[in-house]
């Protein structure tokens, strides 16, 4: 079996090591050919080994100690010029360098994105990186979304990218040809802005991608399409307003059950498959948002993501240094620009 | 009881006479006040009348005659050229001219929006148009949104109207000051685009506001603002999302609840109050979107309404005539400007 090396940022998100140790060493119990490198207060890493009774020195995980860490209210520009000797920086560095083949963390979103881009570059023809997840659909499908965040604004040709990113990573999961929409405000040609009607007219001309068109917020979770481009903006007030009106389902029904045990109990009965299978619509479910578009592996945890959802995160990025998915995307991309100029 | 002059587009909409019609009688049963000139095909509005054994003439339903109706997918530029004659022109000609307060149309929103402004006219110091609703939020609150499609982008100046209209018409509803916010990806103040961050200045300086920041897709449901203002791109998308999940959600519980009769019965039974405001927090329940900003009142019905959502409609307009918006939006922006000012 193949070994490889993963690097995890133990000081982002809300909980810090609480999470990023017990979600590592679960993954090393679950993955046989893992080794974690896992950055952070050396300190606190150890006490959160301890409680776990998990002795260090292992020859799978490896603490990488450091002095600080980026806030989640670090300007980009601040976490960039001031990032040395940080979790998140030494973690990517370890990526830049090939002593991990993918990084993990839970930190500031906009800092992430900036260093990940200094330290790893971008992929020959990309202009801007994207985050990438998978979300729940109709009928226990998922339909992969970005970009989530990544970037407040995108011209044509940058979503044009991500459609062509998306749908690799989508195929790899698929494993077969992956259909790709355009999130627009209507589904006529007319609908929606310059950037938007440009791309439609690039995906339309391009055969190695399958473009079905444009689709609408209230289509997004039929399964219609596998690859939905928005730009970030979008992408993440879309998901976000997702997740508060799944909340807000899932908590009126805890609610009106809790009145009475009788109820709760004759429920369980009654709904106990349909209130499982109405939390699997929550996109929260899912955790890992993948920061395509580089010359190495991102994932981004949510930043309140718990034990297991942090676990999620790290199998996405065994799942994708398996697969090369680097590679993979810019030989895709460098088959759309050839076919572009033929 | 003062007298008030309703104009209904008859053939916007999906289903156009078949409900506007019913829609507008009962209208007529339920305000004593209220006269209707009904705009479209006679034959077909007569038809509808007949099969409601309601036969004018009336003294206070009037048909208008029109000889054609505006396509869902027609550019709102040739709508503009081509829309003499149409229902859509007529009804708004009619506020135009007086001879009606308010005009509702379930038709194509770009030529509604176009039409709008180019027959009645913006209020003063206005630069755009902006679709709002009220959407259902926890503990049967709500929350008016704007701008829900009337523009695919916006800058700061107008994002800060948007605020300022909103937090006038949802005051006339609440009765007290409305807590207004900003629709952005992050709650932190470095977070979101250029347009938001200077509107989020400008809101912070204005007395006139009560202002409480940013707001994330998440917390929408949650009654924690009573305005939300963003773009109509953003807006659109984030409403038509919501109303994705919500179907999903109700859809996923009814196809469990199928599949025995018992169950169904034994649902009802217990579970009938949750179910029913299950079906209240689709923010799809309300109908009847205002277009703000302009010098008379326009209500945007959905496409999709069935007789009682678009009945809604037609209650919003009488409410709107009533409290007279327009003319409060225009003295509460004269208000703003002249505290900018001095």
């Amino acid at each position: 079996m193949q070994q490889l090396t993963i690097a995890i940022d133990a000081m982002g998100g809300d909980f810090g090591p609480q999470v990023t140790v017990p979600a590592a060493v679960q993954a090393l119990s679950q993955f046989p050919e893992l080794k974690i490198s896992i950055v952070g207060d050396r300190d606190e890493i150890s006490t959160q080994l301890t409680h776990l009774n998990y002795t260090p020195p292992n020859s799978r995980l490896f603490i990488i100690h450091s002095d600080s860490a980026i806030g989640n209210n670090t300007l980009p520009s601040k976490a960039l010029r001031h990032s040395r000797g940080s979790s998140m920086r030494i973690a990517l560095d370890l990526v830049a360098s090939k002593d991990a083949e993918a990084c993990i963390s839970a930190g500031n979103t906009g800092a992430l994105v900036g260093l990940s881009r200094f330290t790893l570059k971008l992929l020959p023809g990309v202009e801007r990186p994207a985050l990438i997840s998978p979300l729940p659909t109709k009928n226990n499908q998922c339909t992969w979304m970005l970009d989530l965040g990544a970037n407040v604004s995108c011209d044509a040709e940058t979503l044009f990218q991500f459609a062509v990113m998306g749908a690799e990573l989508a195929e790899q999961s698929l494993g077969r040809k992956a259909k790709v929409a355009l999130l627009n405000i209507g589904e006529e040609e007319i609908k929606g802005n310059d950037q938007i009607k440009r791309c439609a007219e690039m995906l339309y001309q391009c055969q190695n991608i399958e473009f079905i068109g444009y689709i609408e917020g209230d289509k997004l979770y039929q399964g219609i399409a596998d690859v939905v481009v928005c730009d970030g903006f979008v992408g993440n007030v879309c998901l976000k307003t997702s997740e508060g009106v799944a909340h807000l389902f899932l908590e009126q029904l805890k609610s009106h059950l809790i009145t009475s045990k009788f109820k709760q109990i004759l429920a369980k009965w009654l709904f106990g498959d349909v209130i499982s299978s109405l939390k699997g619509l929550n996109p929260d479910q899912y955790n890992g948002a993948s920061l395509i578009g580089l010359r190495g592996i991102v994932i981004k945890s949510h930043g309140s993501a718990d034990i297991s959802a942090f676990n999620n995160a790290i199998k996405e990025a065994v799942h994708e240094v398996k697969r090369q998915i680097p590679n993979r995307i810019s030989d895709r991309l460098e088959a759309v620009l050839l076919e572009r100029h033929y």
